[in-house]
């Protein structure tokens, strides 16, 4: 037996541990596996550089699969080469409750890196990842230490390509001149709707090159070797490289490979069958792993332990020579926190101007920034809008990789996903910052993280048609809503500057849920008796006016200080009033009955939410709403809050109406 | 008085009028239309074909301005050129109840062909128009009777090629050779953050000559005759074009030209009047538009008159030549239905079995697409999945641009763009499908549907957890309720194939509202009963089990089945039970309260709501919901409903503790 003989089987495991999976669930896609095996092989036996029974190890090699259809061919790859990933769960594939679900999915398969299958998510990701390597690599590197080495490896489709998140990425990227990013582009010719001819003729290496990629091209996607040597060559070029892996979906199945029958059905027991007899593979059993072909993979094994094991000497010999750096990595890459990171928070005295929520956010983040270096961010071109840029920051460049601050470019997707990569890969926590209104732009990146669990924060300023003169385009009517219904995000729209702090700690604090910061373009007060620690809460008695409320008045971001306004003219005309300041209803819902019946007690049946957006869902706390469900104006803020009824006499008019 | 110098003053009058309104509105953007004042100049009064005093002249080209927020840039034109938007409109810039908004709003300004504002979004909305306007070219030109001639001009900014929407949008225009598409970049080398260098390095001109498209370059973005020559280019090169114009963002002012300064903000009284001297400007009054060059502008209207005068009798001569093609032709433009136009609408009999309404959709759709030859529709790479391709369609491309489907690829947003711009365009009806959970991929494209009454049609199939083994990442949670939020979007989800008939009724004859069908991938039963032609009520009683109800369970889509099947249960145990299908929010609450009351008489308190999606909402109609508040699970679809609680058993379980 040749060890070429070995390595064609070893291919060809992949290939049939994919097809058979894909058979029994009756279910998935074989195309991606068969067609991209040869070149994942080279990948994984020859450059990946992980350890299967640490899957966390921080020093790894990243490894996302862009197009998460072919997630066969990573779970094969995983149970191969020895992670917590029994051969019982491959055969269990897209089945309730198995680790091996349709598309792969971060914190349930071990040694899945990324939750991918909504195309270009993976491809954004793994550009956030190779940000947050550059940087670190950057502020901890030494010469004679390359602590931080990692690529970041991809499988990214035609799909991928296509779809605009991964463009902005890639433009990102190669602005940024992002070297750790080397990706093989599976090149089948095939999508659903046929071939590529269809719709995607464009000249995909000319795009690349002219985002300054480093493209290469392999005819033949069968050969491992071409694709070893094109991975070198990327490794020794200093920009991003795409390589353009010719394929053919399905390879082996004699009727349906290189079509599109090939891509996202079970190939069939027939067609199986022939596709085995066609690669000389023994058409039973089904899931068959040679002896040899196993004991082969299973060396990851031992070389995982080996390069953990030196690298966790080269670890330890980093600390020796740079001790405080190196407590400050170990530290970063645990996610702890300095023990003093929040002792300087500001506090804000009530005041009847007040300030932006955006100010206040931007002013607390200056704080934060400096006793958390690993904060890093940016906007969406919106910096002196968003107040993301805090002092001292600096723009990670391609010459200054040790900067802090973010230029994303108009790329609100691009910033998502890359913000995510940021946060899956460690050691930095990573915001972005755009207009609400164009969070739509970056929802499916959002949608990733909340459903990854992954920290990443979102600032979104200009959180209603506060934002005046901008117009109907620029204003968020339906956003909050649209966010609060996501499953496993925060949303916080603090009402003041103290409310902000108490935010941004909710935030950070949140190591495995993202969360996303609605505030105001307009200056709202800052209230006595925000906050005091009950943010954190989603939603608080702000004050009562009088014992024993009759109403109860609850809201969120600039139209608390509106309420309270209404409150204060209630009581003074006789009424009890409860104000309730409502920033989160993610955090209200957490609580305990008890706790949510003290804040919002079922007696009170007269309860009036008042929010500058879509009224739809307050109908569970609230009887009443006052909101808008059309869109905004172009006018100065106070002008549109007073012609839509966004004034104290409207919420006293309205309260007086429920009572 | 030499021509010369009238054409300087006039392109200085567009930067004045622009300047000018932007200081005493004290908001928006002076940089875009004082940079790029010369190349609108030369578009405008050398090329665009339009008729200021009928903006609705279906032979017209359109004129997209992209970049919205120069939005000041248009409102010039359109003031100067003729068309209804008095002078007192500029001067009330941004201001409540003006015409004049912050961005450009179809609908609310004469002459504004989109609403822009949301980078990217007229880009693809370009791209959509230049489709439509190939179609019907290719349908009803005849030799000698070109009636369809329309380009499509636009303005782009750093920012529209930024966004991955554009990115998507001018590789599908490429891949179908749009030759009808003539875009200026207004390179400006600016962006709000800054210089482009900080995160726009890619060679732009290179990315778009990857695409296909025919890309020309001028440095001085002043030079008239250099534009004018690269329009005249562009029209000859059968391509689409982009024409890259080095401009200076707020030429004239000498301090903040060139600057971020000059992007979004008023450039101060001082500026304002440094710049007025610099150009050798008036200073005073503001404003202010020399009679000659008023009239130059003017002639305008004139040349307008004539070309439509012109196009109109080479229209009659057209509908002589060819009565057929002709009256369809102005039908078309007309956006009136042929009097039979639903009169074989399929008919579905009571059958437990039942099919996908996915599958009914495609059914409808293939009688509709016999009946109305102006719909056109496609996939974002989904067609076997979404059942959108109907017999006999042909593809558009651009060797076949008489075929009514779009092979989108996978861009998903590019689509939803491309949708609005075709609708707008007029002449054809247009839809496009992609999985629900793809609908956060296009969702600002349906937001600008939205807000701007374009009758786009999505097909959202797969619209829940039932579509099974893909897994969370593809099963939608949050979305119905997403889009219900969305003010101006008509969501329907019908509950079997009957309601697929009349959701695809009530899509079509909306003109001036958008509407997304949510369709199941899954078989659900024909029920007995359902529609009647009340789907267009948005919620009707499908059946009360006995007289008097004791409750009442509401359902859409394919949970109706389900409470349906639970009555019966109810019923049986002595229970009386009202049946509620309830598939649109958006269409019941336009009914009168008679008819809501008569639905959900609110003398029944116990009401349980019954959606495998988020729950947030169903309280406006319901005590209890049983719902969604979580990812779904990879498995065949039967099993996600059993664990999840969607069944007979669970539905009069929930419904006895509401008793």
């Amino acid at each position: 037996m040749t060890t070429n003989d070995l390595q064609a089987r070893a291919i060809n495991t992949i290939r049939f541990l994919a097809a058979d999976a894909v058979q029994q669930a009756n279910s998935g896609h074989p195309g991606l596996p068969m067609g991209g095996a040869a070149m994942a092989f080279a990948l994984w036996t020859r450059h990946l550089r992980h350890n299967p029974h640490n899957p966390k190890w921080a020093g790894r090699d990243r490894f996302v699969l862009s197009g998460g259809h072919g997630s066969m061919l990573l779970y094969s790859l995983l149970h191969l080469t020895g992670y917590d990933l029994p051969l019982e769960e491959i055969k269990n594939f897209r089945q309730f409750d198995s680790k091996t679900p349709g598309h792969p999915e971060y914190g349930l398969t071990p040694g899945v890196e990324t939750t991918t299958g909504p195309l270009g998510q993976g491809f954004g990701q793994g550009v956030g990842m190779a940000i947050a390597a550059t940087h670190l690599a950057a502020e901890f590197n030494k010469p004679g230490h390359e602590i931080i080495q990692s690529y970041i490896y991809g499988i990214v489709t035609d799909g991928d390509l296509m779809e605009g998140v991964s463009s902005e990425a890639a433009s990102l990227a190669g602005h940024l001149q992002l070297g750790r990013i080397i990706y093989l582009y599976d090149d089948n010719h095939i999508s659903i709707d046929g071939s590529t001819d269809l719709a995607f003729t464009e000249d995909r290496g000319g795009r690349f090159e002219a985002y300054g990629w480093h493209v290469q091209t392999i005819d033949d996607g069968n050969d491992v070797e071409a694709v070893d040597d094109a991975i070198k060559a990327a490794k020794a070029d200093p920009r991003p490289s795409l390589i353009a892996v010719r394929t053919t979906i399905g390879f082996g199945a004699p009727k349906k490979q290189g079509t599109s029958k090939a891509h996202g059905e079970p190939l069939g027991d027939e067609e199986l069958k022939a596709a085995k007899e066609n690669l000389g593979w023994p058409v039973e059993p089904r899931f068959m792993i040679p002896g040899d072909v196993l004991e082969f993979y299973r060396d990851a094994v031992e070389q995982g332990r080996a390069i953990e094991t030196d690298w966790m000497k080269r670890f330890e010999a980093y600390k020796k020579a740079y001790p405080e750096l190196g407590a400050e990595l170990q530290r970063r890459l645990d996610r702890e926190f300095p023990a003093d990171w929040d002792a300087d928070m500001p506090t804000f005295p009530a005041d009847a101007k007040g300030m932006a929520t955006r100010v206040s956010s931007g002013k607390t983040l200056n704080v934060l920034a400096a006793k958390l270096p690993e904060l890093v961010g940016g906007s969406a071109d919106l910096t002196p809008s968003n107040n993301t840029l805090f002092e001292k920051a600096g723009d990670f460049q391609k010459d200054n990789p040790i900067g802090r601050y973010l230029r994303f470019g108009v790329r609100e997707h691009g910033m998502g996903a890359a913000l995510n990569g940021m946060n899956l890969f460690g050691g930095v926590i990573a915001y972005g910052g755009t207009f609400m209104v164009f969070s739509d732009y970056m929802k499916p990146a959002i949608r990733i993280a909340a459903i990854s669990g992954i920290p990443s924060i979102f600032v979104f300023t200009h959180d209603s048609v506060g934002l005046g003169e901008d117009g109907p385009t620029h204003q968020p009517i339906e956003h909050l809503m649209a966010l609060r219904a996501v499953p496993g995000l925060t949303l916080i729209r603090p009402a003041d500057a103290n409310e902000v702090v108490e935010a941004w700690k909710v935030a950070l604090t949140q190591k495995n849920r993202p969360t996303a910061l609605a505030l105001t373009r307009q200056n709202v007060p800052t209230l006595e008796g925000t906050d005091r620690g009950m943010l954190s809460k989603g939603a608080y008695v702000l004050k009562d006016f009088g014992e024993n409320p009759q109403l109860i008045l609850m809201a969120s971001g600039s139209e608390v200080s509106l309420i309270y306004g209404a409150a204060e003219k209630l009581f003074a005309e006789g009424t009890a009033v409860r104000v309730v300041s409502f920033p989160s209803w993610d955090l209200f819902e957490k609580q305990d009955e008890a706790y949510r019946e003290s804040v919002l007690p079922k007696k009170v049946a007269a309860r009036l939410a008042v929010e500058a957006g879509a009224t739809l869902g307050w109908e569970r706390y609230a009887r009443s709403v006052i909101g808008l469900d059309y869109y905004g104006a172009s006018a100065p803020y106070k002008v549109i809050f007073e012609k839509f009824g966004f004034t104290v006499e409207n919420v006293v008019a309205r309260a007086k109406e429920l009572l």
